[in-house]
């Protein structure tokens, strides 16, 4: 399985960066880079960019041994894991995304699916499960893309469980909350930490994890050539970045991803936070006006909705 | 004490407010707000002025009974304190400032001093704390900045226990540090978490703490004097904002300060995260260049140094 997912998350990466190179017209700088304490990655991100003002496509295959600090952060439910412990053997492989585009009408796009393993003392696997998601944080509500999106989503969880959606749907708009400030980051998606033995095989999580992957493309495309080139104002351009000052907050304080990264002993640290926005700004109590679109997202990040009706 | 400590938070807050006012020609915005579970504050926020790009001088007096999760991030060393408990009566007071210029050659500085009390179950008085300090974070390193900031700071420190300063600028090194970059946020102050009665008696550590605030603007206004109109370029205003950037990573991600705050029940968010600057950025891979400036800067974030030499 490690080799399967290490394959199969790099075939992605190229694809999706050959894609979103023709998009925007610009070409990603590729970094590949070792971690001392073993494996490494491929960090691709383009800055600048026509369309994108930071995009990363990131993969990662790690391997060594956890600190406590690090335990702790790895997992939602610790199921068969003893975080008593003082270090552990593990091995996490995975792929990462986040696309900020220029245009405000433009939402950032999040997606990550990775896949983990803890080792008993003689080596064997303790346990492995899948996790991921992805999800979708305008500054600007277009509903049309919000339901395009899920739509797509809804369609590759379907293929393997009905049941996922749904509630996978739940889990990713309880866990993207900015708790601090009583909103969603973004209109959600989907997202799942622990797919493992209790609920399928490995064999088809695994296919379940490549059709959401395979999904990003059609999920995320077609609303990004449909806003990229929207006329804006400069106060639009302003709710954008105040906007970015959120995703920011969301990453650095809730985030259990970005925590358990800066954790890692030898993290490379600027491909864990090429998520956060070339540029973000927080203005002191900013509120948008009455009946005016800004307020309109605000409403919506504040009660998550669906946005697929039967 | 709390009403002592009172008073003498407000009159310093209206006393630097208007001296920072007279220097910036601006106004601040003064929003009295009450807090529902017990308390309230005076925020004091100068946005867009002339030399300050975003200036904060808070003060807040809360008190009623804080949650868990906020017990856990309240003290340093939780001596006397029993954080098994599920919630504990508390009183907290204190000023807050932090001020972020526009001019890059211009340092922010940040301020803090509060006084904590947590009750006994029979209303009394379980034990009290003052902390606090202060420290400064240029983008572009100006050393005799650096020694007249530490030399006031000292002095202050010097009238009352002459252990005090370099005890509380090693603390304050070792506090402000961005472990996940390994850097300091800045060219550090001082910093101290729990002057109890294990230290001095009560009155003898109000006296150091009034001191200590009494200094903040000797310490800081000649320096944004001689720098706030400096000449700069396009390029070193964009490393303030990359140094922005590192200031709200270690706001978020690392200060024990802002994870209490927004982990307390009815928190005034806007209040705390005045701390953030108005705008900051992240460009991935960005490296200062060999022998410039902005190398020597990050040279000395490396390493603390000692800026008052015998």
């Amino acid at each position: 399985m490690r080799l399967r997912m290490e394959a199969f998350i790099k075939e992605q990466q190229k694809e999706i960066v050959q894609q979103l190179e023709k998009l925007d017209g610009k070409k990603f700088r590729i970094d590949t880079w070792t971690r001392d304490a073993g494996g490494g990655g491929i960090s691709c991100v383009l800055q600048d960019g026509n369309v994108f003002e930071k995009a990363g496509v990131n993969i990662s295959i790690v391997y060594g041994t956890l600190p406590k600090a690090a335990i702790a952060k790895m997992r939602a439910n610790h199921k068969k894991i003893d975080t008593s412990v003082d270090s552990l053997p593990f091995f996490a492989s995975g792929l990462s995304m986040v696309l900020h585009p220029h245009n405000p009408m433009a939402p950032t796009v999040h997606l990550n699916y990775r896949y983990f393993e803890t080792e008993n003392p003689d080596g064997s696997i303790n346990t492995w499960w899948f996790g991921g998601g992805t999800d979708l944080t305008p500054s600007y509500l277009f509903e049309a893309d919000a339901a395009h999106f899920h739509r797509i989503i809804k369609a590759a969880c379907d293929k393997h469980d009905k049941t996922y959606y749904p509630r996978f749907k739940d889990w990713c708009d309880e866990y993207f909350f900015n708790k601090h400030r009583n909103e969603s980051r973004g209109i959600g998606g989907i997202f799942f930490d622990d797919l493992d033995d209790q609920e399928k095989d490995q064999e088809e999580t695994f296919q379940f994890v490549q059709t959401c992957l395979k999904a990003f493309l059609p999920s995320y495309m077609p609303i990004i050539i449909k806003r990229k080139d929207m006329p804006y104002t400069e106060q639009q351009k302003l709710w954008q970045q105040i906007r970015r000052g959120r995703y920011v907050e969301f990453n650095l304080v809730h985030d259990r991803g970005t925590a358990f990264g800066l954790s890692t002993p030898s993290a490379r640290v600027e491909s864990i936070l090429m998520s956060l926005p070339l540029t973000a700004s927080w203005r002191y109590m900013y509120e948008p006006e009455k009946g005016s679109q800004e307020e309109k997202l605000v409403k919506v990040l504040q009660r998550p909705r669906d946005w697929i009706r039967p």
